[in-house]
C-alpha cells in the first residue's frame, strides 16, 4: 500500500461525498482531560462513513462491470451506504438482507434505490444468496469491509481529520469489521505525525482484541451488544493492516458504550449512533493516558431508531 | 433603534458566545422546497441562544452593579444562561425558579454557579420573590425576554446568518416571550435584503398570533403545549418591535411540532428542543409559499430531557 493510492482514492470521492465538519467541545475536553476532535461521520451522506467506502469501490470497477450492477449481504449501514452510491453513479445494487431485518432499514435501502433480497439469518445464507446474484446477474460483489478499495475510502475521513489537524496524538475508531479502522490507520501512517491509532470494541463482540492478541482471526464468541454496527468480523484484507499500525484496542462494557453515547447526545446536541460512543467510551475508560493530548475521534454514525433509545 | 446599537452589542458580546454553524441538508430541502439554512443555536454556549441576550444585559451594567450581582426568574433555558454569563463575568446570579421546576434545570442552574431562590409555581410569587431580591441585594433584575438589551443580544444569531448568507427572503424563529424574533427583526431589517421574519407559535400558547391581531398584548389562555420555551407571553418592550418588523406568525399543532422535531433530529442528525422544531413546523406548514426561496430558520436550543423524548 502507498501513500498516492489514498490521494488517489479521496481524488476519486471527493465530490462525491460529504466533508464532514470537526466538532469541538469545551466541557468534552474537561470529562476527558485533553484536546479531543470529533469528526462528524454523522453528517455523512446517508448518515454514515460508509458512503466513503461504497462509492469508492463502485467507481474502481470497470464501465462493463457496472453495468451489470453490484451486490452485498448487509443489513446495516453499508446495505444502505452502497445503495445511494450506486444510485448516485447509475448502476443497480442488489442487497442481501436477513428476512429478520428490521423494516425501517429496509424502507431505507428501498429509498435510496437498492433491490432487496431477503435471506435466512445466517452468515452461510447471506454469502450463498450474493454469490447466487454474482453468478446469475454477474454483478460485483462488495464486500463491507473486507475490501481494500472499501478500506481506503473509509480511511478518507481520517484524511481530513489530520488535514485539519495535522498534529493529532491519537485517533480513535469503533472497531467493527475492521473496514474504518484499517482504513484510519493506513492514513495515519501516511499522514499523520506519529500518530497513534486506537480502536474502541465492546466486550461482547470483542473479535479484534482477541485476533491482534492470539495474531490469528478469532470469531466473536457472542455478539450481544447495542453497538448494532459493530457485530461483524475481521477479515484476512484488514486484519493484516490493523495488525501491522494499529495501536492498541481497548474493549468497554455495554453500560461504558450507553453513557459515553448519552454525554455525545446531552452535551454536544449531535445525535450518534451506539457504535460511535463505543470510540468514546474507550477514550473515557483510560483517560489517564491522554492528559492534555490532542485526540481525533471518529463519530461513524447517527442512524438510530429513535424508538428504541437506552436511555 | 440604530443598526450601530446591534453592531455595536455584536462586538460587545462576541468574545463570549460561539459563532455557531448553519446547516445545510439537501433532504430537508426537498421536504420543504425551498433552501433552507439551519443556524445551530442549540450548539450555543448552555444549549441555546438565550446566552447572547444574558451577556449583552450583564455587559450593559456599571461595574458597581455588577457588584451587587442580577436577578431573573426563569424555569428554563434563560436561568441557565443568565447563571453562566454571570460566571463568566465574575457576576453573583440569583435565579427566581418555581419549586416545581424539575430537578434536572435546578442541578443545571447550581452547575454554572446560580444561586436558586425557591418560589410558589405562579408568575406573581416569582416577580415578588424577584422584587425582593432587588431591594435587598441591590441586584439588578434582568427579564428573560422583555428587556431591550436582551433583545439586542439575541439579534446578534440573525446579524451572523446573515453575514454568512446575506440573500435570505425569509428568516423563521419560534416565538416564546419575544425576545428571540424581536431581535431577528431588528437584525433582519437593519442587515438583510428585504428579508421577512416569521414566526413560529404552538397553538396551544398563540399570545403573539393574536397581539398582532388585536394590536394590544394578550395573555396566553393555554399553555398545554410541549414547546416549553414558548409559554412566556409577550412583552411591552418588544411587542411594539414586533408589530413593527415581522410579517406574520404562524401557529401549529403539537402533531406538527413533534413531527418537525423528529425530521430534524433523523434527517439532520442533531438535537434540538421542541420549541426549535416549532420554526421549522411553520415553513412546512406553508411550504406552497416559498418554492425556490432561501429561507433561514433560527435553531433555538437543544436542551432536551432525554428520558423524556416525545417519540
Amino acid at each position: 500500500m502507498e501513500k498516492i493510492e489514498l490521494i488517489n482514492c479521496y481524488k476519486r470521492i471527493s465530490s462525491y461525498i460529504h466533508r464532514t465538519p470537526v466538532l469541538t467541545s469545551r466541557m468534552m475536553n474537561e470529562i476527558a482531560n485533553a484536546d479531543l476532535y470529533f469528526k462528524c461521520e454523522n453528517f455523512q451522506k446517508m448518515g454514515a462513513f460508509k458512503m466513503r467506502g461504497a462509492i469508492n469501490a463502485i467507481l474502481q470497477l470497470s464501465e462493463s462491470e457496472r453495468e451489470k450492477g453490484v451486490v452485498t449481504h448487509s443489513s446495516g449501514n453499508f446495505a444502505q451506504a452502497l445503495s445511494l452510491a450506486a444510485q448516485n453513479l447509475g448502476v443497480k445494487a442488489y442487497i442481501v438482507m436477513p428476512s429478520t431485518a428490521p423494516q425501517v432499514k429496509k424502507d431505507a435501502v428501498k429509498g435510496y434505490g437498492g433491490e432487496i433480497l431477503e435471506c435466512e439469518p445466517t452468515v452461510a445464507a447471506s454469502e450463498k444468496a450474493a454469490k447466487k446474484i454474482e453468478i446469475n446477474k454477474g454483478a460485483s460483489f462488495i464486500h463491507p469491509s473486507n475490501d481494500i478499495d472499501v478500506i481506503l475510502g473509509q480511511g478518507t475521513a481520517c484524511m481530513e481529520l489530520l488535514e485539519d489537524y495535522p498534529d493529532l496524538d491519537f485517533i480513535f475508531t469503533p472497531v467493527g469489521g475492521g473496514g474504518l479502522i484499517g482504513g484510519t490507520a493506513l492514513s495515519a501512517h501516511f499522514f499523520g505525525r506519529n500518530c497513534n491509532v486506537m480502536g474502541g470494541e465492546p466486550f461482547e463482540a470483542d473479535d479484534a482484541y482477541r485476533s491482534i492478541k492470539s495474531g490469528k482471526i478469532e470469531s466473536n464468541k457472542t455478539t450481544n451488544t447495542i453497538a448494532d454496527g459493530l457485530k461483524t468480523q475481521l477479515g484476512d484484507i484488514n486484519f493484516p493492516i490493523i495488525q501491522k499500525y494499529v495501536t492498541k484496542i481497548i474493549r468497554v462494557t455495554e453500560g461504558e458504550i450507553i453513557i459515553a453515547m448519552k454525554l455525545i447526545w446531552e452535551r454536544m446536541k449531535i445525535i450518534v449512533e451506539p457504535s460511535s460512543a463505543v470510540a468514546f467510551a474507550a477514550i473515557l475508560k483510560t483517560k489517564n493516558m491522554y492528559s492534555g493530548k490532542k485526540i481525533g475521534v471518529i463519530l461513524s454514525g447517527g442512524n438510530v431508531d429513535l424508538s428504541k433509545l437506552p436511555f
